[in-house]
């Protein structure tokens, strides 16, 4: 059965009689492919009342598309017919809007911004590459169960026009669990829930920017941080990380020399190098801040994992002159697919950032934001936030050994704090692209730090997630990687043994 | 019980002992109404383990607290005291964000973008003022039971990172439904799934424009459509509605004369008035666009919503130049918060549009847009657009007695072919405002047109919505006019004639 009527529009500029411009109109749905061969047409009565005509105009219709060839009548249907008629030149491949006309612009067009496209992997490979949280750890049903319970209870003004800085009940959960756990004093109407912290941060960068505006960024980072900076039309400042994160010297002397509008930073643990900023950097850069009038978008992605020592608290906590826009996410611990982040910051800025959010998306998923709620509300969100921890921890244990014990000195880290990743460094007779290709071969992906370069260049790190495979399938991933860096290194040694044999 | 656990930074800066360090971080919590009188401390073993820190350490900062009056000890449990010690000038208002120093922007803001306020409305009132669908008509039990379903049978994946596109199952089944009912050959590659049409016009603007480019507009159209056009930079030209919606023939008069990046257009039921544009004006324009290589933003709101005479076919289905990119929306036939909706267009526009939406948004709600997909695949979807289609039909004709039977002459207007709203010209003698004014008193809410004039004048024409309330509450909203209406000629003819007694 159809699920949607057919659609006949006659041509209502054409001087042919009406039964056949609508012959015509469903010979030319034929020919472009919108009716397919053994389609069945509407009966001509429910056509008839569809077009407002004589059922015997439609009966017309019928007959002359019969007679040309388009259609067939088996008992008592009439149904498209398995070849089309000699009208062939002008049949346009079925199914395919890159064969309209259509699919090449009649105006221009710049072409897509640069993708991190992500690594293609075979069924059964491991995958280092991308710090994405265990789907198998998600709390699935206690979340389809919270969104059905949201829907049925509040359904109506879930479904309807809402708040677009995000539902109440969510709001005041957030600002519950920042007071608590993160040192920062927000109220619910202090917080922006937006889809995801690349939104947030979207947000920030449109209501904040103007083309040209120089905006600070640590040279290591998230592609997709940069294009939204660039949609911006913000040039780009990479200020280098080191040991501590971001360099706060580096900005200070970059402020001294030119505007600087805003910096974006990650300093809980730093993306990708996973390195957490010192106190004392953390307060040179509100200071510089303050005094420069720079805005510091402090992206807290992964805030709930830390694993030793003490937490640290966000920068956002010890702001005391507004110059923090805080950002954060419950993609990484509920689900990457439940796009539900949020932003706190000084009022105006939070005002502003609400009504670019009105226009590019009217507002938030209220049902989802409600489920969510919920389950904080429950408790069920800390419990699971603790169940996560505990599980990553034991992994990033669990992987680290791995990797002392196959890899030994060909890899070179520190153990991180905290995080989803460790960013190791290869030993220098190893090109860390050549090892990624071959242990692709053998089934682990990672990719080199060059992904994160704004510079592009070649880089002995890799980033090795170690959340979305548990501790079985990460020894297993370490000794894929021992294995695949023998044969590389083989490879390698063969090549400079052919070079070294070749006379110059 | 707490769900957060409460996190306690010592300051590692600090020459002071660790217990007075703990202390000192607590009272700041409690002094900036992080903490809040009655608040229980965590035990002191717990407190211990988090900090990685001896008991009798945290025993000590506890003692400390308590000699300094910031705890007091009942029973075994430590808690914030009621009134914090004499420190009172450094005590910050708890619960305001506004009250904090950061309230106030350490950095440059631009106001928020000028919003449409939705109304404020007593209980009771009847509501005009917006074409919102009927929540009670909204199929909730359906999409939370398509919703469990998806994730539960679903939600590893549904929950992972996946196609910014939209999910393939809701693409197809969009395709599908473009084919058989709006004449658009897509197919499921060629469709962008975007959260409603905002984000499409969004993206699209994004994706095409550069500060400067020239966008035609209709004079009268909604506001949230001219915010997203300035943000991405475009001067606005607004060009003449008439009774067969955008003047082509003053566009082309704009074209000759400056370069017309692309042009905004709802043919359906242009908005806020209402008109179908005519089948040669259609024509008409895709062949200027396709002369000057504008791109034609095909605003397609409320397709579903057509009631007389044969269903009109978007442009899209007339495009054979690649000019058109079409713009749908499941928003007003599903829920306005469930925010999906669609474009189809040139496959190069798509592509960027795509890499736009990955750095503003990552990707869609795989859940919800999987839930929608097994919708339309059971056939509900298309049995409620009916269902609703035939309610809306019933209320506009419903309205249109009412109206006529109560306002008669004071209000002039067609009855529209299809749409959520009629666009009605008040009497000569009727000022709109004071009347909408008067109405809002009487618990009837409606506004001027003036609301969507991009010159912002004043407009004899009002927009009625007819699909938020049923033919009972239509009726009664059309007897709160009329007798509005009354009250505000009675009050006008009194300053009238107040005015004329007053000797100049």
């Amino acid at each position: 059965m159809r699920a949607w009527q057919l659609t006949v529009a006659p041509d209502p500029e054409s001087e042919l009689p009406l039964f056949l411009r609508i012959a015509r109109a469903i010979a030319d749905d034929i020919r472009r492919g919108r009716l397919r061969p053994g389609d069945a047409l509407p009966g001509s009565r429910t056509l008839a009342r569809e077009l407002d005509v004589n059922r015997n105009t439609v009966l017309a219709s019928y007959d002359e598309l019969r007679a040309e060839g388009w259609v067939t009548v088996r008992g008592r249907g009439t149904r498209v017919a398995g070849e089309p008629p000699g009208r062939a030149p002008r049949l346009l491949a079925p199914r395919s809007l890159r064969s309209l006309d259509s699919a090449r612009a009649g105006f221009d067009v710049a072409p897509a911004l640069p993708a991190d496209a992500p690594p293609h992997y075979a069924p059964g490979a491991l995958m280092l590459a991308r710090g994405t949280p265990d789907v198998r750890l998600l709390p699935t049903a206690q979340l389809a169960r919270a969104y059905r319970r949201a829907l049925l209870h509040h359904g109506g003004s879930l479904l309807a026009y809402g708040d677009p800085r995000g539902h109440p009940r969510l709001r005041a959960a957030l600002a519950t669990m920042l007071s608590a756990a993160r040192g920062i004093a927000a109220e619910p109407d202090g917080i922006l829930v937006t889809r995801g912290s690349q939104m947030a941060l979207d947000l920030a960068a449109r209501a904040l920017l103007v083309p040209g505006d120089v905006v600070a960024v640590e040279a290591l980072g998230h592609p997709h941080v940069r294009n939204t900076l660039h949609l911006a039309g913000a040039h780009l400042l990479p200020l280098p990380v080191d040991d501590g994160g971001l360099s706060v010297d580096a900005l200070a002397q970059a402020a001294a020399r030119e505007r600087i509008r805003a910096v974006v930073v990650t300093p809980h643990h730093q993306f990708p190098t996973t390195t957490v900023m010192p106190a004392a950097r953390r307060l040179q850069l509100l200071e510089l801040a303050r005094r420069h009038r720079i805005a510091v978008i402090e992206d807290d992605y992964d805030h709930e994992f830390h694993y030793d020592g003490p937490p640290v608290l966000p920068l956002a906590s010890s702001d005391r002159s507004g110059v923090v826009l805080y950002i954060g996410t419950l993609s990484k611990i509920l689900a990457p697919g439940l796009r539900v982040g949020f932003a706190v910051g000084p009022a105006a800025l939070l005002e502003r950032m609400t009504s670019v959010r009105v226009a590019a998306d009217i507002q938030g998923d209220l049902a989802v934001e409600c489920a969510v709620a919920a389950l904080f509300e429950s408790g069920e969100l800390g419990r699971h936030v603790r169940r996560m921890r505990r599980a990553y921890r034991s992994r990033r244990d669990a992987f680290v050994s791995a990797l002392q014990h196959q890899l030994g000195t060909a890899l070179d880290f520190e153990v991180p704090s905290g995080g989803m990743a460790l960013w190791a460094r290869a030993a220098a007779d190893v090109n860390l692209d050549g090892w990624a290709e071959q242990a692709q071969a053998l089934g682990v992906i990672f990719r080199s730090g060059r992904l994160y370069d704004l510079a592009d260049r070649p880089s002995p790190f890799a980033r090795l997630g170690f959340t979305f495979h548990d501790e079985r399938e990460l020894a297993e991933a370490a000794r894929r990687m021992a294995a695949a860096l023998a044969l590389h290194r083989r490879g390698a040694g063969a090549i400079a043994r052919t070079r070294a044999a070749v006379p110059a």
